[in-house]
């Protein structure tokens, strides 16, 4: 047999110890989005190429897997949930705004495998739609932190925002006209030296006092009202009105108890020319400066699908990043294999009533298991224990012929003589 | 713009209305594989299409979206799981066994689409590796009954099992040589009028005498202990193990309390040449012939992907033909949206109050909406009612200058006066 059996670069087989951390993190991440009123839809995993390859400055048609299939359709994995997205919307006229929607699945793009960054990937992806408003920017922001603080990461994690309009707006105060070259500089800050920096924004023709310029951009950075009135003061009253929405947002942010979990960094601006207006990224606050994860509002990509113009805020929650910030806090494993009950037939003879009681208690929503083998109360014994085993029901001939089973605590080695008929209360 | 936005022909999108009743089958299959002791795992969605072309007799690849990456691979979306779980167990010679896995996920296949049958599906995969014995099939099959039981609906689903092995050694008593060939008509029976059957018999080139014997083996179907006895009549001594295995299989779903939805099916046996034994389908008792589901026993797959040979028995759960179940049982949809609050806020003044209430709410994992957009009292209610609210909490400015809030049960319509701190009680 020749068969290469050995999986792809960057897909990975995950074992039910390893996958019961990632189911943590999934069930989290969705409960938390449930509890603040979003709801869960499928959308496809293959989807037109054209979805992406007719949208101009769209990065990731080169890292798509893309391919003809038996259809003659030219089709790909999606690389992002978005266009389907946006095709849910458009085509219903009959949604009641606000519509709040999530959905966890696979996402692929070829790319270099690196520590948290996969060809195969999972990410919840979380949105907004039809409402352009502070309370929608902070909603997206409240979930976000709190998604962290429930996984008791609070104090590990700090979202860092910003708003490209007013990033846009000092830019344009500083006399740039090419506002787009210089904020992709400004996206690649954090990878680069500050002479890498200083090199890269001369690239794009601008002066020496404007490089100063934006770089005293960029380090403007910190607590909420600080920052705001920093801006302020290096910006047209035109600019008010972003000015004031962004005090407003702090103060939801306080509002939702995340406030200090959030700080303003005008050198967040996400390399994605989509968004317009509000922009994040979740840093983990003692690691490497890649964020975790990033989103923001895009109000006009909708529209580009189809004939409604449809206001967006979002993000994508990505897991592997977030389980490699759990293993370098320490926390990991966070979740191990967990059985309520094994129920050991000490022989064939017992089995008619293991079967029964190992029914009796699955009904009531334990997780059982039982010999399948015919192994002896030594193997059984053990395998009992290899799966964690909080008690193991002896269900044995002598026992049996008074009516009792012994029920052991695993943890404790202690055990106790029970009937039958009481064995499940007993566990339970 | 010119972009074709519409999904695939056999993908869905499914809004969140459809798809909580998806999620709802979906988490009943998975709390019921819990509860058996079965852990959950996840494997890559894409693989070396040579995992699938270079076993002989196998059917998928015609219908496989293979194609070629980025790194010049030649690769696939995967038709089904069974290779990928091959290599999880080959790669680890520590596992204990039994081996209980299950996993849910996508898989695809370009073929016709028709009613239950999509060319993107999704599929619980549950298995035991490991373990050749009476009790791993008995667990198999009761884990398929009672996911039935869990979803009420146990009158309305029968389980209809055979064993490839009696099903041969009849044939071969009959004379019959070609059993592979005529064991492939066998599993086309359901579909064919008698004639057609007949027909298809004939074309394999067994005589009309062994058509009879065949016809009459078909026709074997039934309350257990009564079909035993009639195979093991027209059996040699050779297969009185087999028999008994049979037997002893009966006697095992009964004491797990799903032999009333089983049943001996000696048509029944599936058209894989893989499946080593045990073999079975569920059917809607009322519905079509074509069965919902299939499983059973394959001892020699997994050993074709290694070195370790590894028994194993197992099946897949299929959602489509589960939701389309539902719909004919007249129970979909079997979930509706659900919101525990909608926090309303009279005017921005009480935004403050508000916020703390819906974090307040959540924090205790209540499912919690609030205006995001400074919509008037009676858009905001009917929001709340759209989105199936229980209760709505008014924050009222008059109200809450004596410190109050007003519970409303949506349901009733009935009110409620309470001061801001026992609001969450209220609600609880």
């Amino acid at each position: 047999m020749t068969i290469n059996l050995e999986s792809l670069k960057g897909t990975y087989d995950r074992y039910p110890e390893e996958w019961a951390n990632w189911k943590y993190l999934i069930e989290t991440v969705e409960r938390t989005a449930e509890e603040f009123g979003f709801r869960q839809l499928d959308a496809p995993s293959i989807e037109r190429q054209e979805l992406w390859t007719e949208k101009e400055e769209d990065s990731v048609t080169d890292e798509m897997y893309a391919f003809t299939d038996k259809g003659d359709s030219e089709i790909t994995l999606i690389p992002e949930a978005t266009p389907g997205r946006a095709r849910l919307i458009q085509n219903r006229k009959d949604l009641k705004t606000p519509v709040k929607w999530y959905s966890t699945g696979k996402r692929w793009r070829y790319e270099d495998v690196t520590r948290g960054r996969d060809r195969e990937f999972r990410q919840t992806d979380i949105d907004i739609f039809g409402v352009d408003s502070v309370e929608a920017d902070a909603e997206i922001l409240a979930l976000a932190a709190t998604i962290f603080d429930r996984l008791n990461l609070e104090n590990r994690v700090k979202l860092k925002i910003s708003d490209r309009q007013l990033v846009e707006g000092f830019l344009e105060s500083a006399g740039i006209e090419n506002t787009e070259e210089v904020m992709k500089v400004i996206d690649d800050e954090e990878k680069l030296t500050e002479e890498e920096f200083r090199q890269e924004l001369e690239q794009t023709g601008i002066s020496s006092g404007q490089i100063e310029d934006v770089i005293s951009l960029t380090q403007m950075k910190g607590e909420f009202q600080t920052q705001i009135n920093q801006i302020s003061q290096e910006l047209s009253e035109e600019f008010e009105g972003r000015i004031e929405r962004l005090r407003e947002l702090g103060d939801a942010l306080e509002g939702y108890g995340v406030l200090e979990m959030c700080e303003l960094d005008f050198s967040i601006v996400r390399g994605l020319a989509y968004y317009t207006g509000l922009v994040f990224e979740a840093f983990d606050t003692e690691g490497e400066l890649r964020a975790l994860f990033g989103g923001g509002r895009y109000d006009e990509l909708v529209g580009e699908y189809g004939k409604q113009q449809v206001p967006a805020v979002g993000f994508a929650f990505g897991y592997s990043p977030a389980v490699e910030l759990l293993k370098k806090e320490g926390r990991y494993p966070v979740k191990e294999l967990e059985t309520d009950a094994y129920v050991l037939t000490v022989s064939d003879t017992v089995r008619e009533t293991a079967r029964e009681l190992v029914s009796d208690l699955r009904q009531e929503g334990l997780v059982v298991e039982s010999d399948l083998a015919s192994r002896n109360f030594g193997s059984q014994l053990a395998y009992a224990d290899s799966i964690n085993a909080e008690v193991t029901v002896i269900v044995g001939e002598k026992d049996l012929e008074d009516g009792n089973v012994t029920v052991k605590y695993m943890a404790s080695g202690d055990e106790r003589k029970v009937p039958v008929e009481e064995a499940v209360q007993e566990v339970l």
